[in-house]
């Protein structure tokens, strides 16, 4: 059986809200909120954003680190939860903005570095656009570009890793694609950026998220984590994995074995209507049952099957993984 | 030159959340709200969702429309700010929730006719699903269907609407589609219930619009309200008017014409990241020039070409109503 | 365990063809047709479109079918393959080609009841429209409506079915989703006007198929007959089925024995670049083994998980559907 | 006034089938398809596919290129339409079918060379997948990048350009994004590659068409030919341009001149229902008058509302450039 590496964003165990909704359940305490992390088998480390609620409040995360034992799989810059950064973070053409932004970035840099942490994420949410002729696209993605760059240059000794997503919430960001990012990776050159790829935002690009993390290893070796959620597709629902793309999730999980990816795994769902805890509890469960499926079967024959590239076979190995005949 | 009445969502002038950011803007009073729609040209009216902001604030509501001589284009029911419909509202399976549902919007269809309003709407965001297995489709349908039946019956002398919407905030809404709302139409039977229909919400479901409104037309000439804003079809973006979708608005507007409709437009927005009395002004100017196309079209051409049922000919009218030529 | 009545469209088991690639495979003749449907372990039935290529060979068929001790599940007027629909069949406003239609699908149901089988499926792919004002809605929506009541009226003995579509070839089709196919039904108003569902179109249409069955039932017990595949949900791509949704198939299947749905279920796939016999076989298959997950259930635990209304619940449901424990 | 240079692929002016109807309209003979071409205004160019029907008449083709007068802006390889390439060409794990996919470029480029045309575009549609367990990602790159490589090496003199498309004929196909396909030029390190954008494809990918020319011009200056025409954004609807998406053609056009970009604009539709010539001639209308905005336009009025960064200043500028007021 494979080691399980499985963290959460330690906000998904507290309460949501939607663009309609303010306030979908009650407020969880940081301790709180590292007490139910804790108790959900299988979980062994956690993500944290930091976010206006956290910023400040990095002894208590160090404390409740060293309390519960959950390691840190990744920290977070926040660039969406603050309004600050409403109209981008690296790529704002407002320069207070985007000075700020990086002054963010360098902060959870040290701080992830101070708690044994060298993965540090950028989701660039809002740097992108809404509307045409609203945007210079040039301008803005040299921007970011030279941000990246100077972010990698601060801190050799991380791993920097941008997170894509095609839209939301701009309606158009600009780090979109694996390939978009990839080629971001590429124009910046340095060893130390790379990709947090989350099969949910992969998905949402038509992506098929196994076919991406063979495009991470191809072009620089650049994936360093991964986020993990279902959704139907056509927005980023953020769900409880397994329960829309079963098998997909199955090839998924080969092809990071395959690849020779051996980072976290972080949960990231936004559970409106249920208990977060419970809601991550079980998506640690199918993933487990997911991963399960890979650890008993041939992998040789795994292989073979994709090395014919036949449809029928393909589809004959699906089954055969899900019933065991 | 066609009367004008465009109304506007009272919120959408205030300042807006998304899942990710809690306030995008300041807070702005209900005063203040009024006056910034007052101060809007082409603006004569506003429709009000009784959230918890507004719900006890009746008093005060009826007062800012004599002082700026608003009116109400339609009041709506809260089943979606409220954190206590977050699992259904009309079809919820928890009697008391779907009992509280019922009286909310009584409250909203008494307040509506004492302000003289005749149109209330219901959006019933949170009537559907999320995952498989989590529903009994049957039993909630007729839940749903039995309370507009005691909304119309309650209310003889009023329109009761149903917006409906494929998806969001539920992954799966019971009210998905114009067929589907139509559907709901007649098998609750009664007169006095009808389709709001946002065009986003057509849009995003892969309607036409102009055929939506062609099609409540037919069956039964259901469409008593109208929602507009603007989108790049695959989420409902809410944004400025006639910059995505240019044509297909002229269109729709040419059969709201032909099929009667003299209700209000109301502009329903989400400018996250714009003052949102600038995005809304922006909307109603577009509205108008959108409709001044069709103002100076000879209609009777616009007849002659849908009647030939031919592409080239659609292709070169629509040239021409946008360059005159 | 449930009885199995799989059938297929005959021609799947041939070649296809793509707007790029005018021929795939070979050519095969009808009697090679029937007699790899024969081959198919589970298959017991075909649907037959009248195709050019069919429609002047009904002895043949009538031979094969004795001949290889098939049934025909039902048969189909093609609407679609012969050039003259090209701008629409039932609801063409060129009356000559509306009257040609109406005949064809007389003849099909007069040869439908001469082997045995009382259902004739009309899929009016031809009938919407591709460009905005190309097309009088409420004009082209009526001819359809009449033409499905002269149908019914032609033939009470037979079930009239109607597959919707929400594109292709149009990119706009009038009887697009569930909601809108039992409209029509509805507007008709004759008891032999049914649905013909295709798995893949509902969930082209961002229907949850097993949700469809459920309406169906609700209003007028309308379900007459199944299509199945799988897809990717953004087109139409007429897959093995269970390799991309694997349990929403299983949800699907527990509806359609839930109401009582007791026709056949056609396998309706485009194996573009497979041997068409292999893809169907593993259809086939695929669908005996999402069936026997059913048969396997505790179908009362189903029942009062689904009376929860919980998506916890709802979610370690399908895990040990699909795991057994 | 901007020079206007327009094509056409030639197979655009005869007639089209889908996988439904093997024929939609007449066979055209290779005069009469590039006598339609030259009847029509603005169009001074072709694209030619080098398919079955074409591969041998290469002589016919340049008499009919002198004949006319009409230059050709590209010449395509046909890896679709000739069913050996069912599975895949450049990319194909069988190496027959891809060394004859790879003498077939080089066919194209000794053909276009000889006829003073500098741009062959490959379309690799079928080089991707349908299924997930059915494709070595890694290997299959690996060999479409070589086979690009061998061909750049084959010409230094010539454009080869890779023409991107997310999906059709495959369900998922390699060069499938911009990002991914600027990444291709990077991997493959030469600077005779280049990029063939169709403006449906990015739409059909959730690009914004603009962007993506912006993309190409900062990683390499990689854009080299562009197809144009117009969808519903959610499949290749290959329809008369402007219908749809009016506004964003504009900023397209002001970001292919602010790029610097003077190649030709290849009309590139799919006019099932329509004469073909009257479709272009239709598009070749549109494009012009599109053009002529921008050629009204101030252009240092858009470049200081981009450089604003503001959704409100950008929809007045669109209205502005609709409109003229």
């Amino acid at each position: 059986m494979s080691e399980r590496k499985y963290s959460v964003f330690i906000d998904n165990v507290g309460s949501c809200i939607d663009r309609y909704c303010p306030a979908y359940g009650r407020k969880y305490s940081i301790k709180e909120k590292f007490d139910r992390v804790k108790s959900i088998p299988l979980l062994t480390a956690v993500d944290i954003v930091l976010t206006p609620e956290f910023i400040n409040e990095k002894e208590r995360i160090r404390e409740n680190l060293t309390r519960t034992g959950l390691k840190a799989a990744s920290i977070a810059v926040d660039t969406f939860a603050d309004p600050v950064f409403q109209k981008g973070s690296f790529a704002s053409v407002n320069p207070t903005v985007r000075d700020l932004a990086i002054e963010r970035a360098k902060e959870a840099i040290d701080f992830a570095r101070s708690i044994d942490c060298n993965i540090v994420t950028t989701w660039p949410g809002q740097d992108g656009f809404d509307y045409i002729f609203q945007a210079d696209y040039i301008k803005e993605r040299t921007l970011f570009q030279d941000a990246m760059s100077e972010l990698c240059d601060y801190a050799p000794d991380m791993q920097i890793t941008m997170e894509y997503k095609i839209k939301e919430p701009r309606t158009h960001c600009y780090i979109s694609t694996v390939g978009n990012a990839l080629l971001m990776c590429e124009a910046v050159g340095k060893k130390n950026l790379g990709i947090a790829l989350d099969y949910g935002h992969a998905a949402l690009g038509y992506e098929s998220p196994a076919e991406s993390v063979a495009i991470c290893k191809m072009y620089g070796d650049r994936l360093k984590h991964i986020h993990i959620n279902d959704n139907y597709r056509l927005w980023d629902d953020d769900m409880i994995i397994g329960t829309v793309h079963t098998l997909e999730f199955v090839e998924f999980i080969y092809w990071l074995r395959r690849t020779g990816y051996n980072g976290y795994m972080t949960l990231d769902q936004f559970p409106y209507r249920e208990d977060g805890r419970e809601a991550i509890a079980e998506s640690a469960e199918w993933l487990n049952y997911l991963e399960t499926i890979i650890d008993k079967a041939d992998i040789e024959e795994i292989h073979a099957v994709i090395a014919k590239n036949d449809a029928i076979e393909a589809s004959r190995l699906m089954r055969k993984l899900l019933s065991g005949v």
